[in-house]
């Protein structure tokens, strides 16, 4: 038996942000691994077997998946959105490098997928269409004055800002502060997208300013992309206006 | 007539990276729009006409497509990789802005695809598996001082960096200038990754360290991932080395 592992990408949403390479391996996989509200996205065989766990076990779920693989087994940890965008990929290699060197000879393969900054800037327009970062608002894995410093250096630096895990039940008063922050840097006018279950039925993306954006609007589900100076709206009569940042910035040599 | 413009992405590579979404609006395309090399990755049926023009040619691409759409067309344009990121979108948008009004009314589609750090990303591990962001090197749209100032405040602020347009014909220099100026704030043993042509029969990617990075290395197809200074890098007997970028930075408070 010659054990696999892929770490799969399902995007967000429905099945239609699938790519056929993450399909052909859901599909090849014996057992199936992840956080429960995205296994019950993936179409299961009966002879495929289910591991579900917490939002927050990613680092057991990765050891346990890969004791598995070490018995010779298919298997497949799903994420959603893109496995390697704060998700479950860092989390594999993280559990291989300090697991047992005899799982470093594993055959392991991450595939990509659509992750939510993609979805939500397609929905808006072309929002990052020029440089840009993406920034986890997060302080569970790292200290906050960090993300306050990345946040300061990206808005003035001309960035625009995808914010990721914007805000849960532990982290209520994060998203403000950020948008307090990056308010120093860039004027009220800027456009703020904010993006929710994007291609699923309770699809929710609104446009708003940063002066007049709310931290109430987010939840753990949702995608927040701040504009640059740059960033341009499009008013559009009986339809959302388009968002974006144009490829080119004036002083540019061509 | 009722006319309908998708903005498609094909992702990197063959049609493993295609999503099930994009499949469905290439086929619904009467008219297909792109550069040359995207156009020929894309099954075409035989009612189906292509409008091929060059690589810089985006804003008379977009004016075309859209025009063609105002006269009741079902247009798809082709990006390699996402349209939102450096890419056909954002001159989607700038031709609905500047042009005539009633372009604003268009049924326009702009629907995601693997941009080319994930797909690079995902083939070396988990490097962007913290902040990132993604600079395009390409000074022909922007002063090459914003550039500076952009790769000197990601570095400073621990943002692995992705390097679109690395390096052309016309701009020869740029890759190593950039290599040099992060390597002001990153030790020479930073990770760094080449990755080109993913998911294409000549896919190469290659890991190498700050230290030892040439741009030599790099041609228009490549996408580089520089590592922060809490990359890691597992060495892999018989196989390529696992790069990633923890979720956890120290000092955080879980």
């Amino acid at each position: 038996m010659s054990g696999r592992l892929a770490v799969i990408g399902l995007g967000p949403g429905d099945a239609r942000y699938l790519t056929f390479e993450a399909r052909e391996a859901l599909e090849a996989a014996d057992a199936l691994y992840g956080y429960g509200p995205y296994l019950d996205r993936v179409p299961m065989r009966p002879d495929q077997v289910r591991h579900v766990s917490d939002n927050r076990e990613e680092a057991s779920r990765a050891e346990a998946a890969l004791r598995h693989v070490a018995e010779g087994a298919r298997v497949a940890i799903v994420s959603g959105g893109d496995p390697g965008v704060f998700a479950m990929a860092a989390s594999v290699c993280e559990a291989i490098e300090t697991g047992p060197d005899s799982w470093r000879a594993l055959d392991i393969a991450i595939l990509p997928g659509i992750t939510a900054m993609l979805a939500v800037a397609a929905r808006a327009g072309a929002p990052l269409g020029h440089d840009f970062c993406a920034v986890s608002l997060s302080d569970n894995l790292k200290p906050w004055e960090l993300i306050e410093r990345r946040l300061d250096a990206a808005a003035s630096a001309g960035f625009v800002i995808a914010l990721y895990n914007p805000v849960s039940r532990a982290r209520p008063w994060q998203l403000a502060k950020a948008f307090a922050l990056v308010g120093r840097h860039l004027p009220g006018v800027t456009p703020v997208i904010f993006g929710r279950a994007v291609g699923r039925p309770d699809e929710s993306v609104t446009v708003t300013t940063l002066a007049t954006a709310s931290d109430a609007a987010a939840d753990m589900a949702t995608l927040i992309i701040v504009g640059s100076r740059e960033t341009r709206l499009i008013a559009r009569e009986g339809q959302s206006p388009l968002v974006y940042t144009p490829r080119a910035v004036e002083g540019a040599i061509a």
